[in-house]
């Protein structure tokens, strides 16, 4: 088995369409989490200041289930409803040093 | 009851104490989620480029938790251990979109 998966993806997003991109970010990660068994954590947040930069914590099982998440259809919807909304995006590769939570 | 606290805090460290700085981290986080109720989450990941640059994705249930967390014997013994290691600090007020985990 690979190990696991951990980044964090930085976008900026249209501001006109903002809350329409937050809504279908919403429904891609419920998906991914209810139905992916490899996909393990989607945290999406926005920054207060400037509600248009988004930051995503990101952990996959394994580069398998990270390969068979860009083949779901939800992620398919994801990425084309989305395309025109993302101004940039910049996926960064880290390690978990810690993580805890309840 | 206040609203929950949702913030990314954004490192970067001395690279020749980065071994020393992340066991201290560790220590405090697990300290923070075993012993405090209202801390709820604190992940923290360094760049796979870079890691003397680390995030932490930090929720706390609301102001007092907060006010409380930086009152504990384990959060001042990190901020006191880890002063000199810290070569900047960037704290980052977000709003969650969507947490999904499991």
């Amino acid at each position: 088995m690979s190990e696991k998966i951990v980044r964090i993806a930085e976008l900026e997003i249209d501001p006109a369409r903002l809350d329409a991109y937050r809504a279908l970010l919403s429904e891609e990660i419920e998906a991914s989490i209810a139905l992916e068994p490899g996909v393990l954590m989607l945290h999406a947040v926005s920054e207060k200041a400037q509600p248009e930069l988004i930051r995503i914590l990101e952990v996959y099982a394994g580069r398998e289930a990270y390969d068979a998440h860009l083949g779901m259809p939800h992620f398919l919807k994801y990425m084309r409803e989305t395309a025109d909304m993302v101004r940039s995006l910049r996926l960064i590769d880290v390690d978990p040093i810690m993580m805890g939570a309840k």
